[in-house]
């Protein structure tokens, strides 16, 4: 059995590989090939802290995952992470354990960076360059990177949070392959922006709908619980294009979840990500359009991230490994 | 971090300790004090296979534990394990990986044949010797250890089973402490019982409802996944007591889901083993009372495993261990 540890298993992850392996993995649950159960939430009401359960199984893999992440926000008074996250990887044909990745969450930080980039790619104007992130958590610097890596290097970052000394950290940990702008005046920002992308773990709407200007498109990740949301539900309301991840899971409790519960949006408005790359929907419409992906995690994209890096730790070995054991 | 191996697990494990762990688990449920979220089933019907992660938090304790099994009929053939498994301990103050134990299903196997006995214990008459077990797995040999360990070694087997070479090899197993006579007539074996003992996997009633006669105990451990039953509905019906580990999951998909679907039972007709621990409910009534319980495993059984396995390894470390580290 494999057991890697947080730094093997991010040396042995190619962003481009990866994202491959992700927009794979989003048209084969749009096409209804992958087993994706309910996610399981387990929460910790005393100190505010979650653990969620994401697995599932890609029809035809000869693996599948469980994915068990957690969220324990008071971890960094104690100089601790607050995120912590393992992989198992099991056998689909003999429920054997496979491996177990001790990723610390490295891989669901770079899957959720790379989902956002997928999105942005695939909805933003063409033209698009001033992309606006909203927080600055680790994954604001894993939203850059990605969308660095996947709509190239001319992009133009601004990055905004609460408190601008979290912002310039953020700024200065990308400083070694881009430049990021830290700004103080949110309104001002959104609507400077070609592409918004939040990465919060807000529970209150932060942005308005009279801040997104025509042709905007958003990215959307941080609501990926109950109770969590980051966007007006006016703004929601006024977008010309709605997209998900996982269409079921994003109503449930995505960004979208308030204004589906409120009557406001139809199901058959949102499209998922996966149709639109399969073709099978359509993605932005004209250049003035809003559109807005919100992306709430979803289990294929941690198949995809398994099977990436126990395929490059087999053919680091080079040998058979467990994805041609079978 | 603790990684236990399948046999370092199995000599930290002390039956006696466990079963009061146990108890004092199904104690906690029926108290309300425990977080069990629905149990994860994932499926893979072209081997006719699953895989369940239960897991779930006694409210103050320290630790929570996730916890993965998998059932892969077709593996015999193979000369495989059938079960596997592996649980997951951690933080419940930081959400950090505390423990992976690969268990490979001996902490379930364990703790559902102790839950069964506790059950039987708890439930049949007094003078109860003679104990029919039906099913010739694992399980089987499990529900006869514990049997065995918490009703005393004046107990009677017998055991039945489709194969009988299967239910020999059972036997022969457990000859190092008891004698298990083999059977093959069950209508018989089951009229002369005073606990029958299910532990099949079985998907269609095996024991009919005019074989088992008054004062009669049954423990079912072999629903513990939608679509498998071995009670005939006639039989649930015509019990006097209806005992569960966890109402809501055997009304769900437990041997007590068919009867409960077709109305012929209520749900505030099934008590909860806790609750009759706690003397919240009423147990056997009458000597001449037909009871059933139904146990489809609970993550509560998982967590008070893991407690004491961790526990004695703590101690037999003779330091601080994880769950006083807190």
């Amino acid at each position: 059995m494999i057991n890697l540890s947080r730094s093997e298993i991010e040396a042995l992850i190619d962003p481009a590989l990866a994202a491959r392996a992700i927009e794979d993995a989003y048209r084969a649950v749009s096409r209804g090939k992958v087993d994706l159960p309910p996610v399981g939430h387990i929460m910790f009401p005393a100190v505010q802290a979650d653990c969620h359960i994401k697995y599932g199984h890609i029809r035809g893999d000869a693996i599948f995952v469980i994915k068990v992440a957690t969220g324990f926000p008071l971890n960094a008074a104690q100089g601790l992470p607050n995120g912590n996250g393992v992989s198992l990887v099991l056998s689909a044909q003999t429920g054997a354990m496979r491996a177990v990745l001790h990723d610390e969450m490295v891989m669901t930080d770079i899957r959720t960076g790379l989902g956002g980039a997928i999105a942005s790619r695939l909805l933003a104007r063409p033209q698009a360059r001033r992309i606006l992130i909203v927080g600055t958590g680790e994954q604001a610097r894993r939203q850059i990177e990605a969308h660095h890596a996947l709509l190239g290097p001319e992009m133009v970052f601004r990055i905004w949070g609460r408190a601008p000394e979290k912002a310039a950290q953020v700024a200065d940990a990308c400083a070694g392959f881009t430049n990021v702008e830290v700004v103080e005046d949110l309104a001002t920002a959104c609507r400077t922006a070609d592409i918004v992308v939040m990465a919060t773990g807000a529970t209150m709407p932060i942005i308005r709908h009279d801040w997104i200007g025509p042709g905007t498109h958003i990215t959307a990740v941080g609501a990926d619980a109950p109770g969590k949301r980051e966007l007006e539900t006016d703004l929601v309301a006024a977008a010309d294009g709605l997209f998900a991840d996982l269409r079921a899971q994003c109503l449930d409790h995505g960004e979208l979840a308030a204004a589906y519960t409120d009557g406001i949006i139809e199901a058959q408005s949102v499209a998922e990500l996966g149709d639109v790359l399969n073709g099978a929907a359509p993605g932005r419409k004209t250049q003035a359009d809003i559109t807005i992906a919100d992306l709430t995690g979803i289990a294929a994209q941690d198949i995809a991230m398994a099977r990436i890096v126990l395929e490059a730790h087999d053919a680091a070995r080079g040998g058979a490994g467990p994805m041609s054991e079978g």
